[in-house]
């Protein structure tokens, strides 16, 4: 039950770590952009248990396991046993026993991906659990600030929106400071965890001292639909003062860039016209998001 | 963003555009048959979004691009980004950065793949669209009725049923007089669409009428599961006008073909046996709906 | 229509099918294990047909097709033509007009299977149907019991639980029967069938007697979201007289096996400590189901 293959979090590994999965990925990227394919994983199986609803994170952990050769099996909650009330722990350790190479988990608990990763023995891969960690999101944005950047030591990042409930904010800040990056992080007051500065980032309230300077801004989803208690007035409320618009967007740095991690709330923390606009390296983010992820699955191999 | 390879409707092609498609289905026919498979599109990446209920054609679209070698992304409405409120054209283009060779859609919206088509550089085919076309849907009735009447010029062929909201019949209007048969459209005055004879075919309320001389007979699903407002007094009422049941099925001429795009309801616009006797092509047309996706799949490439 | 290559029940077979598949099945374990791959199903496609949840057995069958290079084609009740009113056999004939290999098909309705065998020309194979048979776990429970007791003949193993309902109970008994092993089923009387002994089984209405001199322990799972109308007082009280706790599984022979179809209501039929303990062969059946499955899949060909 070594858990040197796991892919459970940012926080645990090191720079090396991430620059080895980076150098890889770019490599997958390469190759895909030369037709050349390669098939590591031809004849293995990847199983993707998603126990939250996903479009992005889900597609693309599926074309990069079939980039590699390998097979995959799809696995939600609906349609399934879980129907039937089956622990989470009882579902894990029964796909284990069928013989993938790994298993992708998305849950909706924090450390849901850590669990399973010690009562099975093939790899486990956190594909989002919870408000803890997305690492493979973190990897992606790093491999695009790196692109676009030119490289991530001593550049300044904003990250802006819920901090609090977001698990692609913790996962960012860890890797961007690992990796030499400054983190700002900006939010209302009632959505910035207490104490986060004590992992290297600084912490305003104030959006245009947060933009000032940055190099690239993360806007990060508010989530309408888990907003049961209210964090601040309105969508309309939170667009006016943390939202980013096309007149903060024109006052950002030249070469700046901009970033979500979608789904966008468009309107609400993204203007339309700047999600659509020449800053805006979203869709690149989801073009990465495949390499990045080829990389973290042939690493557990 | 060429959309010379995008497949969004029969409308827009001209007749050697068709029948080259239906020239390469036949020889992917022969190759199947023949047990020999070749995979031109190993290592692409075919994307199924449908965000309306299907077995046939997305089950059709995800074997064809298998049988190809292509690796397949299923994707559909649950289970999805789009229960966090994202937009059409975002989700498509979140899809198409993952680097597809095709993304296939299916939309209730009239005009949605081409809306789609716009804004990707990938392929874009239609797999039917709101009230607008099912353009893959009338290839295959179109080699259907090639290979069982061994031709289609000057052949008369009925299209009996709701024409007003059927893509099918629009797709298979197009096409049908491309190719140069004659069509005769059948159905209540309230599901025909007015001023509809000027795309060439001509218009009846009466079956027998529509049925005298044809060489096939095309049926129409009554979508009884969207008839919120009643355009017909009842289903039984319906089959006993415009149903084609075995008292009408024996008048029809030697070699007639009974068609129907499934799903079939039984009773209703077809009766059981004559959807199950020996004029029946209906499963001849499933079969044939692989080898059309197949030649429509591998020309996007 | 041959129904030679169908995969229907247990009851209609002989020693020497389900040896042969046994035998099988054990070569192609030991392949997996030497990680030396053969695709002979390459380029066909099974289609998986599961009109009720299931995790276990559709990845199950699914990870077995893809081991033999095929390719599968996943279709389930949501999201398909049945939510516009298809019958069983318009889908499974339309799913056959694509021309698979063979179909895997899950269904409520006890003989499900067995009709749309007599309807379609491909293989059928029944991956259970009602309270009928489940005859791919009969035969996965055969192969682990003869790895781990070194063979059948005259060993004694005792199905515990909700026999009437269960489709696992009736696959087994026949499977057990046929190769040689006595059979004790044990349950409350009201979960019996009447008259079952007709088929070669010893009946008891008493645990401890059931478990006396067991070679293996089959737990049946107590359909708990099933049980409209009440056939024991409770899951507690269930437990108490039927439930394998540590204490009984403690005077269970030297070297006997506890085994369960999955999936366990922990504390009800089965004690965690007893399913998660060395006697336990329950993820070990899991594995087999995958070597058993790809036997199955194979002998379609």
């Amino acid at each position: 039950m070594s858990s040197q293959r796991h892919f459970l979090g940012i926080e645990g590994m090191v720079r090396a770590d991430l620059e080895a999965l980076l150098s890889r990925a770019r490599e997958h990227k390469r190759s895909i952009e030369a037709g050349f394919r390669k098939t590591p994983l031809a004849g293995r199986v990847v199983a993707n248990l998603f126990f939250e609803d996903s479009t992005r994170t889900r597609s693309s952990f599926e074309i990069a396991a079939k980039m590699l050769g390998a097979e995959v099996l799809n696995w939600s909650t609906r349609g399934s046993s879980v129907s039937k009330g089956e622990t989470l722990l009882d579902t894990v350790r029964n796909i284990e026993a069928m013989g993938p190479l790994a298993i992708v988990i998305r849950h909706t608990s924090s450390g849901a991906p850590a669990l399973c990763a010690r009562h099975v023995r093939c790899a486990v891969v956190n594909a989002g659990d919870g408000m803890h960690e997305h690492p493979s999101q973190a990897l992606l944005d790093a491999l695009t600030l790196m692109e676009k950047l030119g490289g991530l030591d001593g550049r300044k990042v904003a990250i802006v929106g819920d901090v609090l409930h977001s698990r692609v904010a913790r996962s960012n800040l860890h890797c961007l400071i690992k990796l030499g990056a400054q983190v700002v992080l900006c939010g209302p007051p009632t959505l910035m965890p207490s104490g986060i500065e004590a992992l290297g980032a600084r912490v305003t309230y104030d959006l245009t001292a947060a933009l000032e300077g940055a190099d690239a801004v993360m806007l990060l989803r508010i989530q309408l639909e888990r907003q049961g208690e209210s964090m601040f007035p309105s969508a309309r409320e939170y667009a006016r003062s943390y939202g980013l618009d096309a007149a903060r967007a024109a006052r950002l740095e030249e070469g700046a860039v901009v970033m979500h991690p979608g789904p966008i709330n468009r309107g609400v923390e993204l203007a339309p016209d700047v999600a659509d606009g020449p800053k805006s390296v979203i869709l690149y983010q989801v073009t990465n998001g495949v390499a990045v992820r080829m990389a973290i699955l042939e690493a557990c191999a």
